[in-house]
């Protein structure tokens, strides 16, 4: 059976979740692929904690080299999170000739150009599924087989500790501070919830989703960005009073050649399909111009469904390295 | 640029879809795919219809060797429905060296093994979105990007005209027959109802997804099946007494190696993310072992979703041969 090597970058939550997922489900993907997935080296300082899986001290490493130069690693995992060094280190792994996989939504948005264009120079894939609505497959969708549409709309629910705290907010008629305190307790909120609160994470996602569908590169700082601390009780109230809810929606809309797009607390008749979309879910409708109104929905975050997302891109990559086609 | 050319069997309702969806965005999909799609033959005794559409009467032959003939037909999509002749054709295409794409639920469900064998002994691809679920691209997903889970759980709202009548009868309180009456003249439904209402159509489509994420044949007729002719609005107000909607769910749940499957009016909580879905709408849900809950919501039928998905098995295929890779 043939091997396919892959080099992980990054054993923390996101690195666990994926190991894991190939760990459990080994026997299934070599039935399924009639490939050998195994993670052969991985650049992480961490070697001794205890993350519930078994892991030979050996394939560890602090040199990143000692992954671009073995020539028998395939595919490079990118799990470090941050624009840097994550994007000098893709772009030195592709440069190397390695397949890329990653789940980083700020490298990716911030750099979209420079990787894809890396990729298709050194005639290798780069795959980011898991960058945005973490396990639900949506950029593998809208990439193949939803190709024949044109897409006029897209709107997202891509941020599970908002739409947590406003589905809290208006299920249990929380004040958003404690709808935040409970999102926190459940570990669905960070110590520090800026980045999420404030629509900076979903930014990076609408970048992605846009460069990648509409071909437009709107880079996530130049995004009209509002988020959701200002909304109050008496917002969700006035809301309900008009059968809607307050969803924090991530859009984009293409007429023409025009985009518009947006990310603010929306209001969405409760009729319309992301209304529903409760608790930490995320959920991406899509309209095309064939196949009208779509939506997506799943766990948009956790190591085992992120998991599930980077190996559904290795898994790909290694299918096509078994044919020996042409890489894209 | 490489032109990929197509012999079509039937210009019904979906095969007419299937040209509008390929005529509506040629450039969209030359600039996505730099390959040139070509409606090249056409298997069909009605050349003079008025369809909108315009084709030119040369390409029209009644005899199916003109196709499997022809070394430039490089593909053959089959939109005739019905299992015969339908079954006998594509295998007679696949027997010839053509890839295949088909939207034939009753063909596909009752001959599954023979096809799929067909295509792997002849070293073509043969692909079936549209059978299911119309427009969603479930079959995709399940077999690419998801490919790392195990899966568990499936259950769907497959069929339009029956979650059209229970809609009705749950938004407006109408008798079946009332809701079967509106159904029919919004054209959801056909004169003669059977298929649809008694679970026929959905037998087909749960069939094709065992085969394919479960490995577990079972064909439609011993599938304990039961229709929605028996549901009255005392049936569908109790349910809404406990929180509760009736929706017509195929199902099926794999514990260890065993599947265990049925279609039947089920009651689901107000919570769950099927019960939302409403109108003609269709929608799949399923759980994997690493990526938990997902749900994919969509227009289950119609020409221009159906030639939606039958383009995106199109565009597959047109990549493969492009790229001069090993088919699958």
């Amino acid at each position: 059976m043939k091997q396919v090597n892959i080099g992980l970058l990054g054993l923390g939550n996101i690195g666990t979740g994926t190991y894991k997922t190939l760990e459990m489900n080994r026997e299934h993907i070599r039935r399924k692929t009639g490939l050998d997935f195994n993670i052969a080296r991985i650049l992480e300082k961490d070697v001794d904690r205890d993350r519930g899986i078994s892991v030979s001290k050996d394939i560890f490493t602090q040199n990143p080299d000692d992954i671009w130069n073995d020539p028998n690693i395939d595919i490079v995992v990118e799990l470090l999170g941050g624009v840097e060094p994550a994007t000098t280190f893709m772009l030195d792994a592709l440069g190397h000739g390695k397949h890329v996989v990653t789940a980083n939504k700020a490298a990716v948005a911030a750099n979209y150009e420079a990787l894809t264009e890396a990729a298709a120079k050194n005639n290798v894939m780069f795959r980011f599924e898991a960058s945005v609505g973490g396990g639900i497959p949506i950029l593998n969708a809208l990439t193949t087989a939803l190709l024949a549409n044109e897409y006029e709309e897209i709107m997202g629910i891509l941020n599970g500790t908002t739409n947590y705290i406003l589905t809290k907010m208006t299920e249990e008629d929380l004040p958003y501070a404690d709808a935040l305190k409970e999102a926190q307790a459940k570990g669905f909120a960070e110590a520090d919830p800026t980045a999420d609160v404030e629509g900076e994470d979903v930014a990076n996602k609408l970048s992605i989703l846009m460069s990648l569908i509409f071909g437009k590169r709107v880079l996530p700082a130049d995004i009209p960005t509002t988020g959701i601390t200002q909304i109050t009780k008496a917002d969700i109230e006035s809301a309900a009073a008009d059968d809607c809810v307050i969803k924090l929606i991530a859009a984009a809309f293409k007429r023409g050649d025009e985009v518009t797009y947006f990310i603010q607390p929306t209001l969405l008749n409760k009729d319309h399909p992301l209304a529903s979309v409760g608790n930490e879910f995320n959920a991406i409708f899509v309209r095309g111009n064939a196949v009208d109104d779509l939506m997506f929905y799943g766990k948009g975050a956790g190591p085992l469904p992120t998991g599930s997302a980077v190996m559904g891109d290795v898994i790909e990559i290694g299918r096509a390295i078994a044919k020996g086609a042409a890489f894209d």
